[in-house]
């Protein structure tokens, strides 16, 4: 490391918090899905937006490129370093302030937890729109990077949806500050969502100013048994004609559920196995139970169902498809793809995958579970051996061939950056690459992630 | 006009949708408030996004600027020219694809009419989320361009909300397509969000896919006589509370109750006179008239409250609120601001309001209405003499220091770019002014309009 670099970094956020050994470093650099891993040529972790200011302008300064860090839950290896990097961790920008229970909104700073955030929320009646099963680790600027999604974007939207405004550093140490969070301001470009979504590209988040949402009180969820993917989508147009009150609509299958219950020790959910499972949650103010019981007493899609509303109940009802993460990445190091198509082409995806697997990687095998409202399925290719890139070019073109998005919710990062041009124009992706080069003309914020390189 | 443009220009569009003569032009010059008018250089006509293509080419080529247009109905001066531009109308795309019904969506061109959306929605039983007085002109185009707010946007956000992708033309012609509309995809910058509010210096939409919003068709609505604002928040906090179907919550005050009854010749809608008068409306599937009847007889601050449910009754009600822009017009040219402060703030904006005007200009009233649960207040300025330039500046100095914005929801445009400092940062305006040049290098669209020249 260069003797100044280190000791411009060093002045900025004292020494203590410039990680230069390797054993320090190491649960930095490597990503959660253990695909992706680089050495960082230090570790810093700033504890104020004065300080993350300092740090991007040294880097800048001896042109150095910076890769940037929340919670390091993201599955696109788009946080991690590739060599070379410094390695700038929000992880210490953990700020709080007092919910605004009139305007229903709060601000935090970028390395607030979800689940952090969540508890703040709820103190104040309120809760937060976006859920997720990494939010013991995910934080706000990561999630707000990644336009995260998770399970309430059905009721509630994306990370996107969330934010009114944020403060952000951009690569030559600017600061962009915008946290009023006023209901409606249309004064010129909306740079907030420009960086929501930009996986550090093109600024790096400090703090951000959130919507929050009711805090529903009674929770109901059943466990459903349908034939496949067709039922299941009949199943959610009744719910979604029916249920008010529908809070969460997620898919599972036969595959999936047998990893789960090894990895978990559960029981079978039903005495026959069915061809696929789905989850639906009600939330509201009063129990949305006998909603939910009358729904599946009429949907003729229904084969078995299993109901839940206590807290017990729910956790081991969700556990089925929330451990489905953890289970196959125990089961090895899966190729992660995370894919939307209209409704309208699922069934015919779901379908057509094995045999698309099978005709590049005959020993793989694919685990498939998803947010069945919005036509995002997570596809886990494991046992792809060497053949895993050949997968991924092959699933992703079969998605893209059903008029599908090669990311719906994890992010490009460097995963799927080669296949970026299956879902965007040429003339879109230079469109990024002007505003990339007008806000990072050096290319210092996260080279190599997102845009091609 | 230089011979070698108009032929551009005519070959381009044909020659029947190149307006030179004044007479031809004059409809396009001038803007609805009547403020803001200047000489074309000709106006054109494309039909198709080649069209608009091959106008924008021709213009780029020529270094001629372009104003851009859809049905003329903003109210901040940035669709008529200032003199010598190309006026681009995009009122001929008015194409529109049968609605997706799975999907709830639809794609249509940009000169579609608000009007010519809803009908189209309703055909498929399903609505458009954004509505506004001007629906009859006002395109899609236009709205997104300004994201226009409106009466729903309580319920369903604003017209961004409803954007799910678009296509448009950059400054060098390139077009940027986008019109999957696919729930989730987070495969890069948000270039439709980019575009939106971006009022036509960075793109000029020529197509876009809309979200549509189910139809609702039962609806009631209440006009409630309250002390004044501070006892309508009350109102607004109850029926936030209370009403899970709550549609619009609109706010006007006496002065406009009076020009408004004038203008339409309508009856006193109570005995008594009030302080401020609310709008409130419920949409639903049942018949929500009970709900909002209990509400009004359990609320403290209701002083007096009419009901309708019906047809007629609705139109006669909202006539009181909606009337309001047209008669304000009749009375003179007003200076319009538009703007939007922290509901906590509210009462006192509206209390100093009128020392603050009388200040600058003595003989000035001002006329308030707007969207009570978005802070959001429009504020028509009449009589303000040689002095409108010095009330608007004390009056978005004022909203400035209640920690609002200059423009809620009809746009900087030219008439508030003077004032953006008030609400954008050095740092953010130095940001945009860097993507506006990225995507527009030699400012060929709309100059002067939203960034101070
Ligand atoms: C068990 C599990 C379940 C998950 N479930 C979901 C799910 O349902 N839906 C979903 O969308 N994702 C899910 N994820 C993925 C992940 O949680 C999200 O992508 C999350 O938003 C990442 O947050 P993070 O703080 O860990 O970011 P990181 O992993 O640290 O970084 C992710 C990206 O954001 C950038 N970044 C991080 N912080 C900042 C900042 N402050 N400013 C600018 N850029 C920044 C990084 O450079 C990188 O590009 C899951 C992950 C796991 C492990
Ligand atoms: C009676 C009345 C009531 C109104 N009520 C509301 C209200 O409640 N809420 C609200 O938000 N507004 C309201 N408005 C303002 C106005 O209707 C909106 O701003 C509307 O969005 C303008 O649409 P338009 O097609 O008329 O656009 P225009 O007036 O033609 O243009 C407005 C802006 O958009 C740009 N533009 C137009 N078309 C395109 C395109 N295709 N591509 C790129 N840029 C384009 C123009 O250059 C200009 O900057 C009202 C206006 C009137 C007259």
């Amino acid at each position: 490391m260069s003797g100044g670099l280190e000791e411009a970094l060093r002045s900025a956020v004292g020494a203590a918090h410039v990680l230069v050994d390797a054993d320090l470093r190491a649960a930095y650099e490597t990503d959660w899905t253990r695909r992706f891993t680089g050495a960082a040529r230090c570790v810093v972790r700033p504890a104020s937006t004065a300080e993350v200011v300092a740090v991007v302008r040294a880097c800048a300064a001896a042109g150095v490129p910076i890769v940037v860090q929340g919670g390091n839950t993201g599955l696109v290896g788009a946080g991690v370093p590739t060599g070379g990097e410094v390695l700038v961790s929000l992880a210490r920008l953990t700020s709080v302030e007092p919910v605004d229970a009139v305007e229903a909104q709060v601000t935090v700073g970028a390395g607030v937890t979800l689940e952090k955030l969540q508890a703040h929320a709820r103190t104040a009646g309120l809760d937060f729109g976006v859920d997720l099963a990494a939010r013991s680790s995910a934080t706000v600027g990561g999630m707000i990077a990644t336009n995260a999604g998770g399970i309430r974007v059905l009721r509630h939207g994306s990370m996107r949806a969330q934010v009114t405004g944020l403060e952000a550093v951009l690569a030559d140490g600017t600061v962009l500050t915008r946290l009023d969070g006023l209901a409606k301001d249309n004064t010129g470009y909306d740079l907030t969502q420009l960086v929501a979504g930009s996986e550090g590209t093109l600024a790096i988040v400090t703090r951000a100013r959130l919507r929050l949402v009711p805090l529903l009180p009674e929770r109901a969820a059943a466990l459903v048994a349908v034939a496949g993917t067709e039922a299941a989508l009949e199943l959610l147009a009744a719910a979604r004609a029916r249920l008010a009150t529908l809070s969460a609509a997620e898919i599972f299958y036969p595959e999936g559920l047998e990893l789960v219950r090894a990895y978990r020790q559960l029981p079978a959910p039903f005495a026959e196995p069915a061809g696929a499972y789905v989850v639906l949650e009600c939330a509201a103010r009063t129990d949305p139970t006998d909603d939910i019981l009358e729904l599946l007493s009429d949907c003729a899609a229904v084969e078995d169902a299993t109901v839940a509303s206590d807290r017990a109940g729910l956790e081991r009802l969700w556990s089925y498809r929330e451990a489905h993460t953890e289970a196959i990445s125990t089961a090895g190091i899966p190729t992660k793809l995370d894919v939307c198509v209209p409704l309208g082409e699922l069934t015919a995806l779901v379908a057509e995958l094995p045999a698309t697997v099978a005709s590049v990687a005959p020993k793989a095998r694919v685990i498939t579970f998803g947010h069945l409202n919005e036509g995002n399925l997570h596809l886990n290719v494991l046992d792809a051996g060497e053949h895993a890139e050949d997968v991924t070019d092959a699933v992703l073109r079969l998605v893209a061939a059903h008029r599908g998005t090669i990311s719906s919710e994890h992010g490009v990062g460097r995963a799927k950056a080669p296949w970026l041009s299956l879902s965007r124009t040429p003339e879109e992706i230079a469109a990024m690459r002007r505003i990339k080069a007008a806000l990072d003309p050096d290319g210092i914020l996260n080279p190599g992630v997102l845009l091609p390189a």
